[in-house]
């Protein structure tokens, strides 16, 4: 089948096997997103080798369970052993022995066909869009911050970055009542937060505010520098919620962490249900946060295009 | 006065001015303890200058509260501005304005006296000895943990670092009935450790511990290569408490933060009363963690002393 391969090069290819898991479900791919997660596993991160793609939204082939043939799903990444502490409370985001779509383990989704187990898969209702559909898994991410922190209205609350990931946190994070900042240096992509009612700064004016008077700094950059200006914003005893990793090592100092008693924690991915909802009731607006659609064969392009600076959403077509 | 202070270099004078502050009480010193703080300071941590020193008890000389006057005494080190969101609360620790005895704004304990105001002053029962008082400071902060998290007899603890603040801190994390264990380098500390009956791990033999199994790591290792292990230790959605600072940056991945959606949390000054209280009771035992104790005169060499591997806590007497 064709598939988008990274083997320390990305390439696309049209003789990938079309995967086959032992009990396993097998998916159609309809269309899948480009996630800075992609762009970062090209640059090294996390070693993997294989088919790239974790967002997608795709149409049950073969499955045994006779329910979800022919229906369009979305799909969690994770896959556990099924035996472990973290498995036995359906929860195999942190198995130690995951598998993970297209990053750890197990191929991808920029391909004609990807495979995972039936209780991964969600089916979705006929008025949701692919192009919607497609953000299940980032916004599932984004709205894990919720699943791990309690935010009150009269928070003050920072994120720092305005790509997908800020606007979706940013969305999100309006849900509880408070009224988010979302700090970016696109103006084009401020422009959109605006539309949504958001309160936005540019970089610019962000160094203006007064340093240690934010409840909760949210870094979604993507970038180094953004822990730093987070360091710089948080209150004393304040939160810093890390959303984005990046390859290799930074340098950074410490030390106002712990002389303000700071709580630093790490996000990654969340449960789809919640996302499906959010999307399906139009509580969190995705359509405008598409880029570009291209055909799975420009997958190498794409790719360019997605790490283009101000670009948004790039999706693939297979 | 006789003092020892840092202006780039650290030096014993005798003639520092007796320190006046309008409205504060002075305070004779009759021992102190040289902290690792004090040492980062010489590095250049903080950008302090002036005399060091903030773990100290002594004699209360004139006071506006006739009731402390002549009294022995410990002293709480951060001094609020009275007026903000913090200092209302009564927790000057994070008062934007603050000042703190030896590390900011204001000098500190290695000098024959010192200011404070009353409120920081805590009066001392007689049966408590200069050299277990003055670990009053160091015990509060490491019994601010307890204020900040929660732990459970059942949890699997870990400590890094088994200096004056890890062998504190592993015997106030006992009291909550977990077993923790305290991990370091210098076999002599360990065996006091054990001597309390606590669980300790040589580095070599931490090296062999399962990774990501212990649900809290306290780094108290002063080393930037503390963290490090700390993020190999800790166990998804598991914590790690930052306790020391030191001078400058190091270089990190806080890739293993994000996608096991750690923790992690800064801890600094604590409250002394819980600390008098645990040293009153024998709670915490410390007599056995100084190394020696040094006339003031003898401050620069002191310091030297309290940075050979294998010190303990070496003592100051004016």
């Amino acid at each position: 089948m064709r598939a988008l391969r990274f083997d320390g090069q990305l390439r696309f290819v049209t003789d990938a096997p079309r995967p086959r898991r032992e009990g396993e479900s097998l998916v159609r791919v309809l269309l899948a997103g480009i996630c800075r997660t992609d762009i970062e596993i090209t640059r090294g991160y996390a070693g993997f080798r294989g088919i790239l793609g974790h967002e997608f939204v795709g149409v049950v082939e073969a499955s045994l369970n006779p329910q979800l043939i022919g229906r369009r799903v979305v799909g969690e990444i994770n896959v556990g052993c099924g035996h472990c502490a973290w498995c036995r409370r359906s929860d195999p985001r942190h198995c130690p022995s995951r598998t993970t779509l297209g990053i750890r383990g197990r191929d991808g989704a920029f391909a004609e066909f990807l495979s995972l187990p039936a209780e991964n898969l969600f089916p979705i209702p006929e008025t949701l869009a692919d192009e919607v559909a497609v953000f299940t898994e980032p916004l599932a991410a984004a709205a894990e911050i919720l699943e791990q922190i309690t935010i009150e209205p009269e928070d003050q609350v920072v994120i720092l970055g305005d790509g997908k990931l800020g606007l979706l946190i940013a969305q999100v994070v309006r849900l509880t009542g408070c009224q988010p900042t979302l700090i970016g240096k696109h103006e084009h992509k401020l422009a959109i937060a605006r539309r949504r009612g958001l309160h936005t700064l540019s970089l610019d004016e962000a160094s203006r505010l007064p340093p240690q008077h934010t409840d909760c700094v949210i870094e979604a950059t993507g970038s180094p520098t953004g822990l730093e200006l987070a360091l710089r914003l948080v209150r004393p005893r304040g939160r810093i919620v890390l959303k984005s990793t990046h390859h290799g090592q930074q340098m950074l100092d410490l030390t106002p962490l712990v002389v303000g008693e700071i709580t630093m924690l790490g996000s990654r991915c969340g449960r789809f249900p919640r996302a499906l909802e959010l999307l399906t009731t139009g509580q969190v607006e995705v359509v405008d946060l598409v880029s570009d659609i291209w055909p799975l064969e420009a997958g190498v392009q794409a790719f360019s295009e997605a790490q283009r600076p101000g670009a948004l959403k790039v999706l693939l077509r297979p």
